[in-house]
């Protein structure tokens, strides 16, 4: 995304930065926001040849020539550099580190699931742990959504089914594939797990509905709607395909899912609450050749063989130092975390109620106590990062 | 150059693999030799755009899918691997150790003169140290060379002087310019110092010649056409111009010197038996767009930005492992290695008397103790790596 809409959000810099005396600086990841190389994003979308250097490890090189030359023209080559990101932004954090240590003297990866690649985690892990957020808040909850894609369906295939899966969700459009439904909740669920935080938590906004519909009715799709209502805010109708729209962002970042990061989600057991859906890496391929063109390839082992992944605890125990892994357990990607201490230097910060990226975002005066916490304990790390590199210097 | 030069000269890995129960493996680097990116050497050499894809960071990510597949393909996944190289080979050799830990356990880097970069070391580190080399073989033999070079262009100048100078020196064809001679010997000397290995010790070769001449004339191209003779045993005539032509693998390295490994090498100072010819980066870009084309831009910054090199020992004490940096400190290039240990796992190996990539190299009966003993460290060191591998596996 362009880095605009991380500048609203990810206020950690700016809450700590004047505390740190530091200067903050964000970089926009090339081919997103206004960065566009080939002096356009139409020429730089145009063709796969031009989207060739869109890669996570070009725009790692952007950023160490961004950073050196800041340093040279503030004559501030001494200064210790510090990196930050949240989810993929995390994942280059720590990339950053390992690969330009002469540059960043430490790294905070924020939800960075750097280990979602290839076999390292199950490929389910996400769903799984989604599946864990709704059942913690309901049971009930959890078995009605489990129940629903089956009701779904067998509406669907009624006659006036659509009609009335239109209506009960009071779509703007009417339905006209049950997959249609299914793929928005599918998605909406995922989305309130993975951004469960205070002071909304849309996971218990869902599931109370769906427990309080369920005092009043049997009937699943009413409890399913309740809880889609209930998240969405009263509307005249809803739009479905709401946010669909493909713009660059989109397209580039499905570029990188296809050719760079290619993380192997799939619902491949009938264990979540989700409708079983492997991950099949032929049909992947398929839908990446479908949006680009019949050359596009996903490279699944790319991302382990150019920064690893497999074995990280005994690859990095005796190589590389100063990063903070830290992640919210009940953010479904924290499955792909690193969620032990790797060295006295490599460390994992956990909060079992923290959601995705929630600590690098602004702090408030509403954060629970273990919000205020684990900023905390990040900023002890960094001030001793600090004493050391100076102490060394 | 291509991989197939490197397998008649560095033994190293043929000689100990069998102790090691190693498999070896060479890999060309893209661009040299037969491996040709865009299907031939004709099409990847066609333009900049082909060239484009032609880097050090391109090399090592080559290195990285090659190895990968490779332990995949043989299920050797968790077989410890260990890469060498020499000179630039030795640049690669330690950068993968650093990127790509993963997959190397460890490095090692002959001659590898990672710091001859920006303003680390003086640009003219490479020739006062080949200087050096001839001032230890001979104070008289230092002196007449530093004096030819006016002498040469003295007797250029003068009526007949040109055909004084082929005679003198034998050339097949006239000398047509003084600076032909000059950089002729310029570059003999250097090579000289840089290979002065056993058991032909060329600069010996040189200075002995040059010595012998000098109890019987007092004449400084005499001399000098002694020692030229005498390194090249005696030809009915000798052809300045040999091994000049432009082959792809030469013109691979201009470009990689061009805009990826900008090295500034220089003779700024009077204080080496060379003339003074300072480094000039306008002058630098103006040749390389005279090789290629006008948008070709040297990238003096590259390689410290993306690998580092500033203040090494501070920035690797913690971080890094397992890179053994072997220096002969004969060889002018060592002004440019890492002659101190960074950590106990990043160690320097340096040999007084050593010349370029000489432990790398085939071992041999008549190698001199000094020599055998180096490498006997070096696969000390390795071996102990290896040990403490297996016991985290």
């Amino acid at each position: 995304q362009p880095i605009t809409n991380d500048l609203v959000v990810a206020g950690f810099l700016n809450d700590n930065a004047p505390d740190f005396k530091a200067l903050t600086i964000f970089i926009e990841h090339r081919y997103y926001g206004e960065t566009a190389p080939f002096g356009s994003l139409d020429k730089a979308f145009d063709n796969t040849n031009n989207l060739g250097y869109f890669t996570s490890a070009q725009a790692l090189a952007d950023y160490a020539e961004v950073l050196m030359s800041l340093k040279k023209n503030l004559s501030a080559e001494s200064c210790p550099v510090i990196v930050m990101g949240g989810s993929y932004g995390g994942m280059l954090a720590s990339w950053f580190r390992l690969k330009y240590p002469h540059i960043a003297m430490g790294a905070l990866a924020s939800s960075a699931p750097i280990l979602y690649f290839e076999d390292i985690v199950p490929q389910d892990i996400y769903y799984v742990i989604a599946t864990n957020d709704f059942k913690e808040a309901s049971m009930n909850c959890y078995k009605t959504i489990r129940k629903s894609w089956s009701t779904i369906d067998k509406i669907a295939s009624q006659a006036n089914g659509f009609s009335l899966l239109s209506k009960k969700f009071k779509t703007c459009k009417p339905i006209s594939d049950s997959s249609e439904l299914k793929n928005y909740l599918d998605s909406m669920y995922n989305k309130a797990a993975q951004y469960d935080a205070p002071p909304g938590y849309p996971v218990n906004q869902i599931c109370d509905a769906i427990d309080k519909a369920s005092k009043t009715t049997t009937d699943t799709l009413s409890r399913i709607a309740a809880g889609f209502i209930a998240l969405n805010g009263k509307q005249k109708c809803y739009d479905l395909q709401a946010g669909n729209s493909l713009t660059y962002d989109k397209l580039g970042w499905y570029w990188q899912t296809c050719t760079d990061l290619v993380i192997p989600m799939g619902k491949n057991r009938d264990n979540t609450m989700f409708p079983v859906a492997p991950y099949n890496l032929n049909n992947y391929t398929k839908s990446c050749q479908a949006i680009f063109d019949d050359t596009v390839k996903a490279r699944p082992h790319w991302i382990v063989n150019e920064f690893g992944g497999h074995d990280i605890k005994r690859v990095l125990k005796k190589f590389g130092s100063n990063i903070i892994f830290s992640n919210g357990l009940r953010d479904p990607y924290s499955g792909g975390g690193v969620l032990q201490n790797i060295s006295n230097t490599l460390v994992a910060i956990k909060a079992a109620k923290g959601s995705h990226c929630l600590d690098i975002q602004y702090s408030s005066k509403d954060d629970p106590i273990w919000l205020t916490k684990m900023r905390a304990s990040i900023i002890k790390i960094m001030k001793d990062w600090l004493a050391e590199y100076y102490k060394m210097l």
